[in-house]
């Protein structure tokens, strides 16, 4: 069994195996700036950590862990551009440093990319393996969908909210598992279970993404709290605040959401005081402690021992923690 | 054997039978609006044919099909929001008609929509279908980067420029073709032959849509000529007058392609007096020429009797005379 630290530097070995070169430069450099170095490469960690579980030979699930990374990196790429984010991991986001045109294109590459990688190697299960990787790609651009219609939206429930994010960012982590679990010849059932895990841990750290943007220490969660709130966004945070609230509450709130005064302090500090005074810290905890329990229950019933799930257990945990 | 006229009913028929709604709406509306009416429906014509020529069951071939033309389409549709291009097919182009970012997010998904139909029915030889496709889809957008880094050089060689459209429209006819053989299971060296027709076949179409821009009846050719000319596009034509021009004539043309007059006509007019003085019709005329022979001796050179290529041949003067 490797551990997450293993697994970890599996994957860092795979990525500086590969060159992203190549012709025209203009298309293909964008794709190493993005690929070279950089992110956590959560979703190939667990990929490689779920064919590990069930007693496969990581090495057949070599591509698939690149192929996932590539197509989550191809995501951001073109999310950076739609969203007109101009960071990433420290450094300007490829439509900036190059231009849209550029970054429609290299993404719809890699895009194709991962493709490539996951066709690299025959294997026995990967018809099924290129459903789950096809199934999953179609639900993430659903789920960006949603993300965009919602910023123009004033009705958003927390069911759509809770969809959204499944859609946006579950499903990835789910499909990674569920394609490590597939190279590894897990049953049905187990693989199924598995699947339904990624969806809980994946639920679970968004809300506490949400959690953190607001009550975070900006020295471990690595960015500037309050942003969600500055940029008026539709969080569990604020829909379950709007909920909870009371008319006059509801009123300030929906004011506070859809004004961007130039001092975003007092604005921050307003909402955080309706937050405060409706409990809703406390309330976003108690759902991430439900889902990080519903979690651990699915991994439970997974047929294998205990110590099998020791890798998994870490990842997740070090996921909820914000560790990872 | 199926007739072209049958086989783009079959085609027809497949795409009706296909629906590409589903939510979020703003997601699959610009889906189906791209796909559900229109164009030649060429591609997956190619590849049915190549099924049927080779004594395949056009039915097994038929999400490869509707595959091809898919991500034809998407192409198209992030080609549009690249170029700007107001109009495909006489409508708004998508980003147009709803903007850029669901331009982006529409073509992502319907790049990946192929790859669901291709994974649509298992196939004995799936994993080298699915190998054809994405090296085809590679280089499509190879082909496309090569396009633009085109538009502000001014050292491009006949070399680069017949790469360039060997990469942006011929590989997709080579590509639909040899999946068409693959679904038949043709032999190795058919395929190849077959490839290698598609290609010059594509090379001939290119030139000859470069030559009518300039010499073409608007009547027949259904679009208006000398566009080219007017946006300072490098074409076969331009790049050939260019190296067969003397001092004097190469700045003139130099010039002429630097320039954006508000009287194009005059422009076009004495471009064209170029073109004529230095004979480029009779020599692209004569390059089509060769290219549509050895795309002949290419087919002839396949293993099957003659009257098992009519309709390929049927397609390939229909697609040179700019008939379908």
């Amino acid at each position: 069994m490797y551990t997450f630290k293993e697994l970890s530097e599996k994957v860092s070995q795979y990525f500086a195996a590969e060159t992203f070169d190549g012709t025209p430069h203009q298309l293909y450099e964008p794709i190493s700036y993005t690929l070279a170095d950089g992110g956590k490469r959560l979703r190939p960690i667990l990929l490689l950590a779920a064919t590990d579980m069930f007693g496969g030979d990581i090495e057949e699930a070599r591509y698939g862990a690149i192929a996932i990374e590539t197509f989550h990196n191809f995501t951001l790429l073109h999310d950076d551009l739609m969203d007109r984010s101009p960071i990433r991991r420290g450094k300007p986001t490829v439509y900036r440093k190059w231009n849209d045109n550029t970054a429609i294109l290299s993404g719809d590459a890699m895009n194709i990319l991962a493709w490539r990688y996951l066709l690299k190697q025959p294997h026995r299960n990967l018809h099924r393996i290129l459903q789950t990787f096809e199934a999953t790609s179609m639900e993430i651009c659903e789920g960006q969908q949603y993300d965009m219609d919602f910023e123009t939206r004033n009705d958003v429930s927390i069911d759509e909210y809770m969809e959204m994010i499944r859609l946006k960012t579950s499903v990835l982590l789910g499909g990674a598992l569920k394609m490590g679990a597939l190279y590894a010849d897990a049953n049905e059932k187990d693989t199924e279970l598995l699947y339904n895990f990624g969806i809980q841990i994946g639920l679970a750290f968004q809300l506490r993404d949400d959690l953190l943007d607001v009550y975070g220490d900006v020295s471990t969660f690595g960015k500037q709290t309050g942003t969600d709130i500055r940029d008026n966004k539709k969080t569990y945070m604020m829909l379950h605040a709007l909920n909870k609230a009371n008319g006059s509450q509801r009123d300030k709130l929906t004011e506070l959401f859809s004004s961007s005064p130039a001092d975003s302090e007092k604005k921050v500090a307003e909402v955080i005081d309706i937050y405060n005074s409706l409990e809703i810290r406390h309330d976003v905890e108690q759902r991430i402690e439900q889902l990080n329990n519903e979690a651990i229950e699915t991994l439970r019933r997974i047929s294998l021992p205990d110590e099998r799930k020791q890798t998994l257990t870490e990842i997740a945990n070090k996921l909820l923690l914000r560790n990872v």
